[in-house]
């Protein structure tokens, strides 16, 4: 086996997805297993992940984690993965596989890039991307270059304060963007709808309880045609849009890629997005060009650009 | 009179400010009169700045203006100059100053670059910059250079909604970081308290009517020791934090600049920003180096980054 071979690795909250990148790009296998909690456990996992995927030899193991991980490498927040807070989870790598080139970062930044090299967003050198999955993640490309920061931790989306008003977060503020155009916003405003007796087909399709109402239901009901349902995801679109139309107006991207679990929803999501969007941003009359866009790698996207940020690295 | 002297000026929305920069860098001169209403009359201003401050001979002319400029030079968007909307600002200099090195932009990111070159950002790569004045301005640099986006429209802040609840603006969203955190916002707070009977003594230095307190009256008091005045900028504090955390969390800058007329207000604002963004940012024991600091440069950054941007271009 050849060890030009780069490994993406992304660590989500429950979920490890691993892809195999050859030489000329084409990713060749993927594999998923259930995170490590700790950091042992990880190196032990990308181990073996090496040894399935690329027969014992590669050249670059890129790996995503969702928090933020500073230059070093090293993990400075992971509320999600908390066995990973504090770990230099690059040196501890590096000491692991000798001579082999290695990158560590924040998951959402790593999706981001894959979908700037192989995805939605190739040839675009202005982008914003958000993950919409549980929780938001986010990463920025200016200039056709990663935006990064002073410390790496650039992206950090998820907790950008909309409404002061807002439902607590627990990270120990009210309002924050991802308590709204996240998947739990989502079941929120459909458990919202279904306990107010608005949406009869959301509580049948959750087998008959208001409180077991979803997101996926929601999403499910609206592609159906089912008018509550359509009703529930433009109000959804609304938030997700005023997160985005904040980023656009700061940061003036030519493209903007939602990723994450949530663009399954597809254009019954995108299209309310796109249209409250329009009247969100100040001057879109100047923004003619600027699109909304789904993502293209789907949940390989996080592996995919963490392989080929290791890989440039190497 | 040299032809290596750089002009720079800052088109404000009631005043116009130019100043000369010689080849050694230094600001020589300045002036100041009201802002002309159309584009002709703008040109005309240049003109006269030219001769009296130049001799009649300048290498290059950067003009800041308060809205959307693309990368033509094109004013797109100039809501409190509109005689300037629609032109092609950046082409009608050169054709008045044949053979002259031109660039216009917007004046707060000519601001930001101002201070990132000789202010209070110098040395600093990864900066955001907000002006605090009548409306909110910003501007971003990312690698030690200036971020500009895909139009040249980033660093719009002013019109982050951090509150779908709030106040309307005249932009026709409702709760723009803006109506909170600029002049007008404080003039809000100042206000309320007056009118509900718990600021004496701003109600004193506006004359006896509650109505006609405005945010000078808090600064003055609050610098004074009055406690209402010092409670009411705590709470404007809370909200220009706000702002600059979601940016903070979206950039992760090493260094926060504030800029605008609200600086006059000096540790009276700075401090109480600085508390509340602690508790506001995510993470902020990772961002233990993150600083956030007083523009250097005054109501001249405009005019300085402008000069230095034409000079860079010519």
């Amino acid at each position: 086996m050849a060890a030009s071979t780069a490994l993406g690795v992304d660590v989500g909250g429950t979920k490890l997805l691993a892809v195999r990148m050859d030489d000329d790009g084409q990713v060749t296998t993927e594999a998923t297993q259930d995170s490590p909690r700790d950091a042992p456990s990880l190196i032990e996992a990308v181990r073996e992940t090496v040894d399935r995927l690329c027969g014992g030899s590669v050249r670059s193991i890129g790996v995503g984690v969702p928090g933020l991980v500073d230059v070093s490498g090293t993990v400075r927040f992971a509320p999600n993965l908390q066995g990973l807070s504090g770990h230099p989870l690059r040196c501890e790598l590096e000491s692991a596989f000798p001579g082999v080139a290695i990158w560590v970062g924040n998951d959402a930044t790593a999706a981001c890039w894959g979908e700037r090299m192989r995805g939605a967003a190739t040839g675009s050198d202005e982008v914003v991307m958000v993950t919409l999955g549980t929780g938001i993640g986010g990463g920025i490309v200016s200039g056709g270059l990663l935006l990064e920061g002073a410390h790496r931790y650039a992206g950090e989306f998820g907790h950008m304060v909309v409404d002061p008003h807002g439902p607590l977060c627990p990270c120990g503020k009210k309002g924050c963007w991802e308590r709204f155009a996240s998947g739990s916003g989502l079941g929120m405003l459909a458990r919202e709808a279904a306990l107010a007796g608005t949406a009869s087909r959301l509580v049948e399709l959750a087998g008959g309880d208001p409180e077991d109402v979803r997101g996926e239901h929601v999403t499910r009901a609206a592609a159906e045609g089912d008018f509550s349902a359509q009703d529930i995801m433009d109000r959804f679109a609304w938030w997700v849009a005023l997160g985005l139309s904040n980023l656009a107006n700061a940061l003036d991207p030519e493209l903007i890629v939602i990723g994450g679990g949530l663009i399954t929803a597809g254009e019954v999501l995108m299209n309310p997005t796109r249209r409250a969007f329009q009247k969100l941003v100040e001057a879109p009359e100047a923004r003619a060009d600027l699109r909304i866009v789904a993502a293209a790698l789907g949940a390989s996207a996080g592996a995919i650009g963490a392989a080929m940020r290791a890989a440039a690295e190497g």
